[in-house]
């Protein structure tokens, strides 16, 4: 059982464990294979684009900016290069929209934070588009709670223990919660440090791992942000 | 004259500081008029493209990605909604080389870092994208000089403020260094704190500004980053 009784910085992901954000990206492709439809099946729509996020990961990161170059390449290569200026428009306008969508915070979540923030140092860790992430942070009215933000452009063992020692905290001092296995759970057990996981209802491909392999005593996995409060 | 005797953290700028970046930036615009020839004079087609750039930093930020989403908007407009697909294709292969461009560094700038590095805390500090201004920093051989990095979405007053207190340094003992009148000597000679600008041959538009109205014995103007070993 996760021993809480030495933590001093807990550290939450951002999307899809303090809010909403896949679900958007999910109605996002939705749209992405209604306007490929002229070209392709949705399901080759899918793979194609997939695919396409996967390749350009080390050359544009994450983020709704390399989403839509995503798009954008994936639409090229699915049209056979036929791609017209008006669906280039309606992707470009797709990411536009997303970047404006509004914040929906996951029930329990901002009072979790005020709650837990009374007793720790509450801080928000989270990868993308270092505009975007902090953009929404603010716009989700949390950053009261907040003592750090810390955006990464990859989440692994490495980033993480260049953020414990740049907040001077020891490994069994830190806990991180957060919705995936591979990049708010693994790297952190790997220090040493204690990891919540917090499954959500939608998790993208890339992210997707298997937590019922974890067996660690720095580790639990919770169905919602507030049964933190039961524990801490 | 700006007394060096209390620096403690020296934070250089990156792109145009330490390496060359806008003359990247200024011959893949000349690419986009070629491409937008078809439908507008070299004039026109800048003109666009910059309403675009200023217009979209808001919702993109800065960086390459952004870049490419604000030549293909810019395209669509100057094309009346003509833009093929294949100069769709080119303008995102425009910012994949741009991307991909090797970094080259400023005579005089490793070794400035270098033996700067064995008396003061070298960080740097830019904005922009996150994943790009990184990769850039590890490609650039820089980073054994470094101690801290720091990316920003803007650089503004209450950025380096947020800098200062994570470093917990003093205002006094901060020198910034860079070729942004804007983004890096203004914010940061209102905190206090001392700036030394190093002009660039090439500044972007957006980043222009009047260093000769500065007047602030905490302010210096050099011609090239190796006369801050004449003086530190």
């Amino acid at each position: 059982m996760l021993d809480f009784s030495n933590i001093k910085v807990i550290s939450f992901d951002a999307d899809d464990t303090l809010w909403q954000n896949e679900n958007l990206f999910r109605k996002t492709e939705q749209k992405f294979c209604t306007i490929m439809s002229p070209y392709a099946s949705k399901e080759q729509s899918m793979k194609e684009l997939w695919k396409t996020e996967v390749k350009n990961i080390p050359c544009y990161g994450y983020g709704i900016k390399a989403f839509v170059l995503d798009m954008l390449e994936a639409g090229l290569k699915l049209s056979k290069n036929k791609l017209s200026a008006n669906e280039t428009k309606r992707l470009i306008n797709l990411g536009k929209k997303l970047i404006k969508s509004p914040i929906v915070l996951f029930d329990g979540a901002e009072n979790t934070l005020k709650k837990l923030s009374k007793k720790y140092k509450i801080i928000v860790t989270t990868k993308g588009d270092l505009l975007e992430q902090e953009n929404k942070i603010y716009r989700s009215g949390l950053i009261k709670y907040l003592r750090h933000i810390e955006v990464m452009s990859e989440k692994d063992k490495k980033s993480y223990a260049r953020l414990l020692k740049e907040l001077d905290v020891k490994p069994q001092e830190f806990l991180m919660v957060g919705n995936s296995v591979k990049s708010d759970i693994l790297p952190v057990l790997a220090l040493g440090a204690k990891a919540v996981f917090i499954p959500s209802k939608f998790t993208w491909f890339y992210e997707n791992g298997d937590a019922s392999k974890i067996s660690s005593e720095n580790f639990i996995e919770l169905k919602e942000i507030s049964q933190l409060l039961k524990m801490l």
